[in-house]
């Protein structure tokens, strides 16, 4: 192999340029930087021709043992190092793990040009301008099936209905290959807004011949079809007429379907909306002012308007679907907010589904909901939530109207590429030409189909307050030891000139509990290991450390089966 | 209200003859101590006559918020202050929610005897040889509608079908009241063994006359009917027969039904079986040895032995159906199995649904199973686990059955209560008759019905290692503070004459990473507040800790928007 950096040639060559040669060959290169193995975080950087493009820039949320991260995002330091910066980004629809990442990607990398449908770009300028970053790149609007030319890459979107409007899939050409990237989709052939995926353009696509479909992978596990949007709509027409009290209904912030659905029910039964929380008002606000929501004057209010109103006439659009603890719902449901509470004869429809770690936050808010007096409907118990992901038929037919040679899962934890794997290999996609790749793969697309030829490092940046990339894994790995049994701080001292202890230690314990005699008892035992090792002429202060952190922690742990972090302080005076 | 401690009458007599006066009145009382408003640690105080008996012990699994903490108990101060001890404990059958807290309420109340069908006390007495506690109660075997007299209560058990064998409703007569406490239970008729919820002797009781009902309302929400046992079988036979590799099953140690229906399969087709997890093996010896399931000779294998047949002649029954970090499963998973390990073409069955707040490790499991190449099939995309508990209409035909003149649901979140609530009212139970409790209620039931008339503390105890509630919130409180942004300690070391710093501060910082200058300016802020309160005469070291944490806190807050711990340590040499 070449030993440049960054030059992932199969065979190593004499005269190998500069450490972007690679790209400048005839091959065409993707390298996912995330979004495989999990759900979130998609970022896939496509590099032809000495230029690269890059599909979504996604965040991830934190996990329980991200202790104290607020947000997770890919490494870009592939893209950060390279000094011809990035041709364009191009976006396939708006929520957080497809363009979450975006801010952190400009700050680190010279992008020309950011690419998204009208929506997207709506929502993207919005969140740029909070950033600070209206000027760190071209935002440009794409026309579906208007196809736009970034280089060597001539890229087309394409239709797609997924939980948020105007989302797209990618046709991506380059060096002579096909590639469609789907990004997230449903097959919804009665989507609220009329836009349907556009089956006959993908088919199109087929018959021109797909050399790669890189596909959405997040329910792939699951039987049968996705229902339509449509659905919850019809819930909602069930459930409204029916209510007498307050109606909340929260989602996504950026579920615009799903909010034009409730406020159309809502508004045929005589009810004002309100919409709280801060995302989802500005979301709505931006889908209002392109014409992908229709509300007619005079229905929205203002949360604290709502006085004025019987309970009965209020329809109530918040955030917090997720049980996130500063949200709009969270702070209802604990009786925390200004100006909306919940009492009894009211209803909240929590139309959305746990994302996975997230259920007992939200199972804690519907039990507070539930205490106050309110009806709790959701995804369990009622037809309310609809995923924006097409289940096995969909990616079945989608794989059918494509007739990819080859195909690569994308979006999902491994068992959901696994899946999506099983469905191609299902539909006739040859094994050697389904590629399970991990976030850092480089593949390569040549005539003789795609192939894994080397891997970059593509690592997680942590978002920690103010702090982007500076907690590493080992501040977590304190952290989480911290957590576990807290923290036992010996400060003893040393007179330097003769290294005689000065004064007994001392221990301060936080999160550690430990009766008084076993405080009593680690005093001593902290005090007999200086005075021994002293004795023997060690005196070396790292060395002293070491040994009382040993011994100490050994008799906590004998005594109480707790690991506390030990932290032995040695002053000399 | 009488004025001493644990009388719990609503008005005050003059004559209060001694703390356990009110127990002494005519009067049924019914303290809950655990299992309502949460899932787990069920446990019920009823006391008639002078005496007391206790309906289950069972613990709780921790929550991510309970750092540290190995196991959660209902507090049982009420008990073991109680000067008469326990007449006896009463287990309706063995799960850990259950039954799990008894080993430390036998340490630390006077119990008289316990109670619980063969399958019951069999469980129960392993649990207690391992806590070398088999003297401290008199165990005894109830018979199935044999009732037992208890002092002044008369206490029969009525077979119910549920996921574990030989579990049990409880009919309770004392103060010429009955009350039915139905343990959990599910509707079904066809279970396993047989051994179907005794619907006939329930209506008897309800053509009898109940006062009060106390029923499981884990799935009140649930809207139909729980499925057979039965039905994970045939879905086994389904799958079984179609696999050339291994075949794992796991689930809860404790589902004997679930294992035997494995087993049958299996043996069908040709498998031999090991049971991998000592839990399980445990709970299998006993099962098989009280006749509770029927296992052939020659059909069961130690995991060692596995390596002499060919994968597609194995079945591995495995505990770590909920992900837990030690199980069999997750050893497996990871590929740290000293005997098990998964390859391309095994089958890996979960049977089981993850409890709330499991659900990332169990995915993990799965997603690390799948890398491994194996299919794994669980409760989201097929029929491989059903409940144990009965939904909303088998609640309503149990409710229908005993006709109850007042329900109080219990053993379930609050949302969960109030949704067996409403079903109870949907049957014409008055809502004055409907007693929504919480964990310390003290519920009357007189001729008027039943009347919450006072409360008791009735808090959690956690397990942490060796201790048992020396762990309290505020080290809890402290290990959710670490794990969030670490911990920074600051020494800083005064001469005692002259109160004079003999040193620049030092920092310790663990879990908080900070950029070099923001140690450095760090150290210079603190050695700045010091010099100005000495300068102004302030030397009490409290002081100085307080302005110390103050001023580094907030300077750290301003540069990096995080707060870790800060531990201001003051040596005086």
């Amino acid at each position: 192999m070449c030993g440049r950096q960054r030059c992932f040639r199969e065979t190593a060559r004499a005269s190998c340029p500069d450490p972007t040669y690679a790209s400048k060959s005839m091959s065409l290169r993707i390298i996912p930087l995330g979004g495989l193995g999990e759900v979130g975080k998609n970022m896939t950087v496509y590099e032809a021709g000495g230029e690269v493009i890059v599909v979504d820039a996604g965040l991830a949320f934190p996990r329980d043992e991200h202790l104290g991260v607020d947000l997770v995002l890919p490494e870009m330091t592939y893209l950060s190092d390279r000094p011809g910066g990035v041709r364009a980004v191009v976006l396939t629809h708006a929520h957080e793990d497809h363009v979450g990442a975006l801010p952190y990607l400009l700050r680190v990398a010279k992008v020309r040009e950011v690419w998204g449908t009208r929506l997207t770009l709506g929502l993207i300028k919005s969140k740029l301008d909070e950033h600070g970053l209206m000027r760190a790149a071209e935002l440009r609007e794409a026309d579906i099936g208007t196809p736009i030319e970034l280089g060597p890459f001539r890229v087309e979107f394409v239709r797609m209905a997924h939980s948020i409007p105007d989302s797209a899939a990618l046709a991506i050409e380059a060096e002579g290959k096909l590639v469609v990237h789907t990004g997230d989709y449903k097959l919804d052939h009665t989507p609220i807004d009329g836009q349907k995926t556009d089956v006959g353009r993908l088919a199109e696509l087929g018959n021109r011949g797909v050399d790669l479909m890189l596909g959405d992978s997040t329910n792939a596990e699951r039987p049968g079809v996705t229902p339509s949007e449509r659905v919850v709509g019809e819930a909602f027409r069930q459930i409204f007429p029916l209510r007498t009290g307050r109606i909340l209904v929260s989602s996504f912030a950026s579920n615009v379907h799903r909010m034009q659905q409730a406020i159309d029910v809502a508004v045929d039964h005589g009810r004002k909306v309100a919409i709280v929380g801060r995302s989802m008002r500005k979301n709505a606000n931006i889908a209002r002012n392109l014409g992908f929501m229709e509300v007619s004057d005079g229905v929205l209010m203002k949360p604290e308007e709502l006085r004025e109103l019987l309970p009965g006439q209020q329809l109530i659009l918040c955030t917090g679907s997720q049980g996130e603890p500063m949200s709009a719902m969270t702070r209802i449901a604990y009786n925390d907010h200004p100006a909306v509470s919940v009492e009894r004869g009211d209803t909240v429809v929590i139309s959305a589904k746990p994302v996975p770690g997230n259920e007992l936050r939200v199972h804690d808010a519907i039990n507070r909901l539930a205490q106050a007096g309110a009806e709790v409907l959701h995804q369990e118990i009622a037809p309310v939530h609809v995923s924006g992901h097409g289940n096995a038929e969909e990616l079945r037919t989608i794989i059918s109207l494509l007739r990819p040679k080859a195909v690569m899962p994308v979006h999902g934890e491994f068992r959901m590429l696994a899946a999506h794997a099983q469905l191609a290999r299902d539909a006739g996609v040859p094994s050697s030409e389904i590629v399970l790749a991990e976030n850092g793969s480089v593949v390569e697309l040549t005539d003789t189909g795609p192939r894994i030829v080397d891997e970059i490092q593509a690592g997680v940046t942590y978002v920690d307050g103010l702090g982007v990339g500076d907690v590493q894994d080992v501040a977590l790995r304190d952290r989480r030891h911290l957590s576990k049994d807290g923290v036992l701080i010996i400060v003893a001292t040393l007179a330097p000139e003769d290294g005689v202890p000065t004064s007994r230690p001392e221990l301060i314990a936080r999160g550690f509990t430990g009766a008084d005699e076993l405080i009593e008892e680690t005093r001593q035992e902290a005090a007999r290991v200086i005075d021994e090792l002293l004795a023997g002429d060690v005196s070396e202060i790292k060395l002293l450390q070491e040994h009382l952190h040993d011994a100490v922690g050994q008799l906590i742990y004998d005594r109480t089966r707790r690991r506390p972090m030990i932290l032995p302080v040695i002053v000399e005076v």
